[in-house]
């Protein structure tokens, strides 16, 4: 499964994508999780220490590195990838290891200034399409928040979309925009997640703005997430049972043949 | 004043705008807002019906309008803004009025795999450097979510920076982020908000991660900001006393002398 995980700023992107992937590798998926957003924050979602996260060589500054030695020029990065096709050939040279989850950390805008991160959106295009994977194998993407992806196409090489909505007009109209420009880009296995929700309310507000079948699941708002954040903790950790049983319900419905 | 919000995405950099903007015309200020999010949802913050937001046109197709008119290629975008170099100017041609607010909206990825927003931000900065301010005038940039907007440097044109808050090590990190990135665009007058307060620990926990001076107000939690955004109000509508006195004291501190 490769997937990709969309939405509105703050949302709740990496709390899913950490979630997800962290459940995925418990059940002994090999998996690859792939921080897309240049304001990079899923290895805090996973529970990484900040001391650690320092240690973590984005793909950006390694891409630089090996054009340097190599000469190849940003177009010829998918090479990298190419020579390393699948998920264990990544992981091992570039990503970085946390509870059996392999981590890769896009990078990108080191300098204010600097650029655009146009050069690795090719390069992070160039993996997701390339990586082969073998059954049980799962690559997840957790995207930049709102739609310059989508323009960009840095996620046409996945299988599925996740959107993750909170409950709110603004967040709804940019699930409505990421739900058109991802048709663009040729996805159409897009499924929606309900978000910090406090009742039904909450959860009517958001259900009766899309198809009934396009949801796959709801999770609750809980303190907890607040907590975890704040004390660098793993999305999971403490999580009271409802809570976790909603994200595994999450996987199970992802993971379901169609 | 030239003023950018930036921040995580969720943090609250479009309800700030919009009260600040809000404020700043019923205060009789000439102000130019402008959404520079492709996800943009300042209209919907500032209260703009559905209906009326459609009828907006954002500048990024105006500006392809303009270049199919007159031949004019993105990096002479800049001239568009030299011919109106005033608020009055730009406001008149390009802008969309609602409550004594001069509105424009970046606009940009109109399709899934059309390209980045690069030549949009081009033109965005040519806007915010070439603008003459008359005094009591006011632009106020809703910036992107995160941090390319720093590598584009699209804000480099402003005097005057805010970063939005919210209580949560995420919010934190993103925030050094962006502090350190806009530093290197030149940009030193940066002053920080804690959003989303829900008590004295979440403050604390905030203000322990930055120098004290650094502070500009604080913003407190509240349901009214969840139910607005729900029922397509404006920020400020039914907001009670005191977190109207926040914004307000808000203002009042960033328009006051150094």
């Amino acid at each position: 499964m490769k997937l990709a995980i969309s939405g509105k700023g703050g949302a709740g992107k990496s709390t899913l994508a950490a979630a997800l992937v962290l459940l995925m590798a418990r059940r002994g998926r090999k998996v690859l999780a792939v921080d897309a957003d240049p304001d990079a924050n899923l290895a805090a979602a996973l529970g990484i220490p900040a001391q650690e996260q320092e240690k973590i060589v984005p793909i950006s500054r390694q891409a630089a590195l090996i054009e340097e030695r190599t000469g190849a020029k940003v177009k010829q990065y998918g090479q990298i990838f190419k020579l390393n096709p699948d998920v264990s050939g990544i992981a091992d040279r570039f990503a970085y290891y946390h509870q059996g989850v392999a981590l890769l950390v896009l990078g990108a805008v080191e300098r204010g200034g600097g650029g655009c991160a146009c050069p690795e959106n090719v390069l992070m295009r160039a993996l997701v399409t390339d990586l082969i994977l073998y059954k049980d194998d799962a690559l997840v993407m957790d995207m930049e928040a709102g739609v310059e992806h989508l323009g960009r196409a840095t996620a046409s090489g996945v299988d599925k979309m996740i959107i993750v909505i909170e409950p709110g007009q603004r967040a709804i109209d940019s699930t409505r925009r990421i739900l058109r420009l991802a048709h663009d880009i040729g996805l159409h296995d897009i499924r929606l997640i309900a978000n910090k929700i406090t009742g039904p309310e909450d959860e009517r507000f958001i259900r009766e703005a899309f198809p009934k079948e396009a949801f796959l699941g709801v999770i609750p708002y809980r303190e907890e997430f607040r907590r975890t954040d704040r004390d660098g903790c793993s999305v999971l950790d403490s999580l009271p049972d409802d809570v976790l049983h909603c994200f595994v319900d999450i996987l199970n419905n992802l993971e379901a043949p169609p």
